[in-house]
């Protein structure tokens, strides 16, 4: 069976996610498209041979369209899947969920109401080899209880349109995400100090950033976020627990011995570091709708908890970068909280 | 458009073929299956939606298959490989092209006949991201003109049926064509030297070995083979230029640190060092078909040397672990030879 | 010109020095050693060669000494040191110069009515190969303007003796010291915070702790201190500036493979990691001496530095874990301070 | 008790020994220096205090000298050694212990006339930390029995008066010596094979060379010589036993982050390389002096064994690159042979 998929969201990272499942995945079909430009939406559907459709409700209504696809511009998000869930269709929504902690509140009801998970939250990096590999180490016990994990996270640049509480919001979200899956645990603190920030960017940037969260079982988490590091993407994790510690690799990467020099090259880009990530995402979110049964991936609550603890790293940037208490609601039993 | 695909041979490797072109590959589909064993070839049938066929000739007839691979035992594969070109259909053979040179060279000329390439043998290094970014290291000049390259090919241990002309015929002929194409080079000359051997195997094998190539250019090649090193499956090759030297990498794997070890964990399986060029080598494959043009990977020239080559290897091993001549016929002008 | 040394304190680390200086250091000779158990000074005199004296200022006002080397009791430092530099004698303390911050200053302030610098206190990472390379490549403009540090110290294990002061007291003061040295810059506020405690070790102790410092300049410094790690004795220290980072080296061990593992031992003790940078100080302590000029190393200032720093980290700790702020005198001219 | 050192030539490799001697390590005092221009000696042990000898029978004669460095030209060791136990006196020999296997033989012999061991021939490597951190890897067993070794010896360039036998004499016979030590085996025949040769050099000049030597124990050595690789000093050496292989450290380097490279510095210079050898060489060659016991170094022996395996290397380069077995004299039970 070919997994029909409908995609709301036409833009670079729609167009990316549209390759996948017509070039990359096996077992997947583009049916439908739709996008604020119908222009683009009608390029782009004649392009791999799908309709375009007016807009989101159209689309999701669509008999030839069994999976949603949510890669609009952020604001639209909650729409979109609280349409999908009222359709009972499977629905990937790109990063964030919503921009609101309310609306991804409303989207978790909404599923809860339906009885079943439909929603699956686009953080690619639980389908990073190394990230699995680490939790591979951390749940086979070798370094023992977690206690500490220090992370970095570096782009080279950003746009100018980058501003500062980004960094927590676009940024160091996917290290928010892949922590708490990565220990199982919950972020109930969170702080941001600021260093002296890097001469290289426009002045009211505050870059870089260390974000300091702890969790409900004492681990302590500190994570540099640095998005004009220069030199290139670079994603580090290390976890120390009470026996060992693990860390995160690097990308393989040729040794090369030249001119009084041994290295290897730098990614310098995020795609290029989580490309294969994006491709096992998909391929892994297409069986799960495949088999019929609920998405495997990040869930609609742990959407919410990234939006919430990402608001209270905000807040604590804004607010004299004093540590933040995060305040979630009860999780509920369909998202594995007590029945 | 979906690229149906014939499958002589449902094997070990045929099935694990069959997994990729289903449920890894976008935009391929397996249509037939024929293998020596008709209930096998039933039941994998059945399994994908496929039909079983009684054997390669009607296989490769079969209407509803665009492009063939052979996945059956080596001595059937130029017979298979042979009937593909006659009825002028794509063939993705497994190594080895065939089990002598003289039927490389009859697969060869059969294609030059038919006027163009529609041969690929499955040589998956090519593939491998790491050889790649060697690869174009290499091309980039950045460590000058090439002069050495030291590899090792270890196993952690292979099944009593190996024999010591194996490490040439089956091991060494991965390093063999994986090299011709790094360098651009090709192989003039071949010896093996035996060091004492492992007692961790059986008495008549001739385990390690230590092969030694030139190429037309000069360059010098030394390989280990050590197919009972016990501690995992590794894969090095480092050349050395004028100028600088470049190292395959080694796969990325998180860095542990406990009881008094620093370390990382050793791939023990083939097929997990090298799952992802598999999936490379098909995707490009069923790309080249789907795009009606000659297959871009190893060719049946290439297929025809690298059995040559090994030949030669196994001739020196047997007798007296002299230098041996690689005897290759002119290159024909289809496969880069003068017109 | 051989330059004679007497020891106060022939301990654990006196006995190690007294080696030193007979054993590896060329132009060195003990000549004197006291020590407040009088038969091990005894002993420790007729081994080496020296003459056993009944105290501190016996010692210091001894002819045949020419330098002196305080590795006695902690609470006894700043008097053998202020006798020093009365004598007008060249000084060697060990950590730390004194055990509160009005003795360093009374140090300090001796040493600046006598008008010159006699004393150098025992941090010996400065002579590290390690932390000297990573000092070149700071001071060479290679990575930019420093904005961060991350450092991470830790242990195996200690004894019961050590107590959740020591982290900052004994353990944190080496990379607060090197940190000052490193950036060349000043420590201006210090912060304690503590994640879930090892269950590794005794109740009581805070352990592992993670400490935040703030430099002059904005520099942000995070140090794990985990005394209990288990697997070994780790030091590690990462600076992010504007165009790039630099990072200690871990020490050049053996790379073995075998058992499916890749991996190098990682050292156990401290006395290992350290030993050449001891030997170094030592070397350059007595060539300074016998060059007739000032110490070269960790001055008396650096001293009282490192003790009003750790101070402040230990009120943090005790204190509700917030930023406590380092309150520091004037730097006095000599010590490079305004005229 | 300082022992006094006489040192027999004052060129670049003697004036380093010489502050070594006086700078470095403890214990050691050169009293004594002659060199064939006698201004030089003179000159020098005004530097450093000694007597300015007018040539080597008279400092060996001195009585102010206990033990005896030659750091002559290469043709003018075997003299002095001779001399020196003519004298009875220790003496630590620069590389080579003398030009022609005969001059060897002839001082072994002359030391066991004499009944005791006098002779220490100046190779560092085996006092490198690296080295013994492998020897002790290897006698641990932890690799099993040792196969094959893989090593590359590079430097980035040489002088022109380099010629292509000085590959074998000069470079290969550190590794040389070294490995008779590493695997404590003997290297029974020596190969040459050249690749194409770096055009970055002078025409006349084989480099890079390939040579392969043979163990009596059937161990396998690969050793790649190339004096004109560019881009710095660097030093390998991998061994391969039956379960496991062991890799030599490189240097310990801060690593870097800059520029869209991961990288450190390799070195430039074989003196920073092996200088803490040296040092370690010549504090242990002073102890065994001072403890009035045999030299614990390479002895007159392996000496001996490293010129006919030099020779049977070069023999191999000039006359067709085929194996050449090496001719090596009984050992006597001196040396640990046949009582």
């Amino acid at each position: 069976m070919t997994v029909r998929v409908g995609v709301i969201g036409a833009g670079m990272i729609g167009q990316d996610h549209i390759r996948r499942l017509t070039d990359v995945v096996a077992g997947a079909q583009v049916t439908a498209v739709t996008d604020i430009d119908s222009g683009r939406a009608a390029e782009t559907a004649v392009r791999v041979g799908a309709r375009a459709l007016p807009d989101g409700p159209a689309l999701i209504a669509a008999d030839d369209v069994d999976a949603v696809l949510v890669t609009s511009w952020g604001p639209t998000h909650a729409e979109h899947v609280l349409n999908a869930i009222a359709a009972g269709k499977p629905v990937l929504c790109e990063k964030p969920l919503a921009t609101t902690a309310e609306d991804c509140l409303r989207i978790v009801d909404a599923e809860c109401s339906y009885g079943r998970r439909l929603v699956q939250v686009g953080f690619m990096r639980r389908y990073d080899a190394g990230y699995r590999q680490l939790k591979g180490v951390l749940d086979g016990g070798t370094i023992g209880t977690p206690l500490m994990v220090h992370c970095a996270h570096r782009n080279p640049t950003v746009p100018d349109a980058y501003h500062s509480a980004m960094a927590a919001q676009d940024t160091a979200v996917h290290e928010i995400d892949v922590l708490r899956w990565l220990l199982g645990d919950e972020i109930v603190s969170a702080q941001v100090i600021t260093p002296r920030a890097t001469s290289r960017r426009f002045e009211h940037l505050k870059d870089p950033q260390i974000m300091l969260f702890e969790t409900a079982q004492g681990v302590r988490i500190d994570l540099e976020v640095f998005v004009n590091c220069q030199y290139g993407y670079d994603i580090q994790c290390e976890t120390v627990g009470e026996t060992g510690l693990a860390r995160l690799p690097d990308p393989a990467a040729v040794g090369i011995r030249t001119a009084g020099q041994h290295g290897s090259a730098v990614l310098q880009d995020w795609k290029d570091r989580f490309g294969d990530a994006f491709d096992t995402e998909f391929r892994e979110w297409i069986a799960s709708v495949e088999a019929g049964g609920e998405p495997t991936g990040p869930s609609a609550w742990d959407g919410y908890a990234a939006t919430v603890i990402t608001d209270a790293t905000v807040r604590s940037l804004e607010s004299g970068q004093q540590p933040v208490t995060v305040d979630m609601k009860p999780r509920p039993a369909l998202h594995g909280g007590p029945a």
